[in-house]
């Protein structure tokens, strides 16, 4: 097992959680919360940086980053959605297009990684506690750094054969539309951990 | 077991195997190729009329069978997408909407539930076949129509606690937005049965 350089960007319950479960896998890690230049100073000596920051605002808030993460992995975990009347997110901001694929044109030289934004955060550290496995989909356009998100997910306790590495950065409209289950699910059956998964 | 009157719009091969399945389950099933009348003739006896024509055209088409479709269960497992050059899927005729909604605004007297357009067509009437259980997904407005459907499903081959009820019509654009994950796992995986599902 590798140990990296890791900074979160977000400090919510997503950010909170995986920062949490990667430093218990003995990963290095910083945390920036929304202060004035905490995700500069996060990002700045990290090797792979997490985006775990409300995705509205994602595309601006990362741009302004273009230096630091130079180079980079920008591992992207959000959703960019507008929210309903009860604060469930009800439609997708970038139809026909994706927040991943926003962020790569805006960082071209980072290497931008689409996964775990399928699913409730809970699932995200502890994929083994849901009664059939999930899957998490990847998304982006360098090879090598996939293979390095997919360690990561192995250090948060997902096996190999439950990451599916959907293609380019394109294909996180895919992921990023598996969103809109969400609210649904949510009404249905309650606030209870769930992935959108592929069953074969 | 119920048995019913189904008429089977489109003799593809999600037509095909529908109507198989559903008459080897024991139901009295009429289907209709594209020629002129065959359409209205198959759906003017039946109960229960599935849409499996191409969803692209399937607004025009069945909004003709108005008087044929009135009071009755309209199952639509078809998506309307666009092509990509390779003939898979590559994006959504329908974004911020969806085609359960545009085919019940066009019949406000006939129940439409959407169900089993998150999987690839052999899937539908072999759910068991996959690793782990696939989700068949509902949408509709009339609970008594969706459980109708839910018979349906069962004499399919689906478990009832495999089946989940999304809500109203409109939850079909999460559905929907499933076909996205299509080429991008047929390119990934070949063409091998898998259902977009709700692991929990």
């Amino acid at each position: 097992m590798s140990t990296y350089e890791i900074a979160v960007l977000g400090n919510g319950r997503v950010g909170g959680s995986l920062a949490t479960a990667l430093t218990r896998a003995g990963h290095r890690v910083t945390t920036a919360d929304r202060t004035p230049g905490a995700a500069a100073s996060a990002a700045r000596t990290a090797r792979i940086v997490i985006n775990a920051t409300p995705g509205a605002g994602s595309p601006q808030r990362l741009g302004a980053l273009r230096e630091e993460l130079r180079g980079k992995i920008l591992v992207d975990v959000s959703n960019a959605t507008t929210d309903g009347p009860d604060g469930l997110p009800a439609g997708l901001l970038h139809p026909g297009s994706s927040l991943a694929e926003l962020l790569q044109e805006a960082l071209p030289e980072t290497h931008v990684v689409k996964t775990l934004n399928t699913m409730l955060y809970p699932v995200m550290t502890a994929p083994a506690t849901l009664t059939h496995p999930p899957t998490a989909f990847l998304s982006g356009e360098n090879p090598q750094a996939k293979q390095t998100v997919r360690e990561i997910l192995t250090d948060l306790g997902w096996k190999n054969e439950w990451i599916t590495d959907l293609g380019g950065i394109r294909t996180a409209r895919a992921t990023e539309a598996a969103i809109l289950f969400v609210p649904h699910v949510i009404r249905s059956r309650g606030f209870e951990p769930f992935a959108i998964s592929l069953s074969r």
